[in-house]
């Protein structure tokens, strides 16, 4: 089990080094575009929930399992619930289909993690 | 304008006239799927608006004009506001990138079609 | 109806000359992949019915309008059946989710389109 | 050899034991579309082998490895022939391109362990 | 002909009215990837030609017709030959598939009509 | 270091295994289209360096790390320069949205082990 908590840590230091090696590269378009990817989930007219939701399904129809592992994060950080969580990818697995099953899986996964995580009483950084 | 006022007409006319011959073909299994992807959006725990937010990203990153269509109608319908769309479209286009501008031009020209015809009084079913 | 039956025709003619357009323009690698292409579908181990199937759903969970035509009218000169077609589609749906529904619709249209053309004793080219 | 077969068996294990914690969450679409899932590949009009030649395929064109091999081991124990195995793989890779060589490359990897653990007189199971 | 050369320009009005109409919905987020999406595609380290050849094949292999339009006319606009269109096109069917073909022969059609446009003095506007 | 340094080492090796292998096979369509496949970025009207630019490019939008990993080898032994490189990474963020970030992180990753690699005096083989 401290093995899988590891996994959410791996995770957040390999992603942590490799932007900042990626906006090193002074490229100035990739740099405003990562601006514009953390304020696009900012709470405005939608709340910070509802968009981190928003996230998280739209991950998961393109099956992408790192973009997954990070709104999974952000969700159970807005406080979203097991049944809200299974619910948005109940919509993702209607929309996507069966494709989409094995990252639903581990999208399962990381949240059984987080919750775990939470309940030792470490801190659930991104 | 009329002439635009149609379009949605033609949609919703053809989407209900081939439904019904794709369930005429006695396949349990599609059957069945139909009915899974209606319920799917069902207010639950998530109320149906954020349920058709989420239908609504999710067929905007996938890029489905018809499935678009349905969600920017059903959206409307949940009493979605223009600021909450286009947030959610932001979040579409952040994920999925330029490659969903067309699409979303589209949702947008969608979106007005909706709005007019509310503003004449008119219903506006799916 | 009978303009129905023009989309089929629309669709070959369309077809046959923008083909002619492509390979006129003398690029080896183009005109080798377009033979690799027909050759796939012919029969072998497996028969050309069964190919045309895997054509056919591979196309829809990739949606692609124009190559679904195109399988669904060789599914039809290959003598699949109207249960062994929804049985296909069936797999395309549970593997690729609801986001196929429009192309389904548009499958059955063609498959109708097929039907009746054979029925009238029009020839099926593609 | 003994490392690569255990991946078809760690493959197992950790699909069945995500399998029951996804379903564990009591949300009744998602327990509904399982059940779809396992249907659409039952005989009926087309067979069982024909179906899991089509969910390869689709597979392989979404390229999901997870799936890739689900279908893999499934089309083995239907009695697929290598022959009949590449023939598949070749329609794929036609219709979907070089983007899905990587995938036929491991599926070819999954035959192969298939094929070894049956020589070994071990069960393929599922 | 006349006919098809007014698809370009129905293209480029449709275009510039919806940009317009999505950008007066004062999303900030969406006004600056506009600003972003223009300024990726600007001379630099590659050349403006490069660039969009670039762009054409992106658009090609994620099969979207609106996207490859546009960047048709734009590698006319830089100078793309003949030669260089349909070698961009190779790799993009060799990398993307059989599911590329039709939107290569759309791409040949929009390019002869850039062509024909140009042959007869018009100038070629995005 | 040394660690990372294998992981090209391991990419190329179970890649020239498996391609061994499946064209073991004796399948003449995957035969010619890895022919197809390897004539399509040799140098013609467009150079070798562009052609590869164009693979990376269409790789990163439709996001599969092996076929980053080889086209990032490739660039290196074209002589992309990083700052290229970044900017083709840019059109493909640009195109593909923050979906792509996860292999935009991972080319960055191979091409410091490729820069890595031939600083200390080793080839770089594909």
């Amino acid at each position: 089990m401290e093995l899988e908590l590891d996994e959410l840590e791996e995770f957040r230091l390999y992603r942590e080094r490799m932007n900042k090696r990626v906006l090193s590269a002074k490229n100035l378009g990739i740099k405003r575009f990562f601006a514009l990817d953390t304020r696009a989930y900012e709470a405005s007219a939608l709340d910070a929930k509802t968009k981190e939701l928003l996230g998280l399904v739209a991950s998961t129809v393109l099956r992408c399992d790192d973009c997954i592992t990070y709104h999974v994060i952000r969700c159970v950080q807005e406080g979203v619930s097991d049944t809200e969580f299974f619910e948005a990818m109940n919509v993702a697995l209607i929309v996507g289909g069966s494709i989409t099953i094995p990252h639903i899986r581990r999208a399962a996964d990381i949240l059984d993690q987080c919750r775990e995580k939470k309940r030792k009483g470490h801190t659930l950084d991104i």
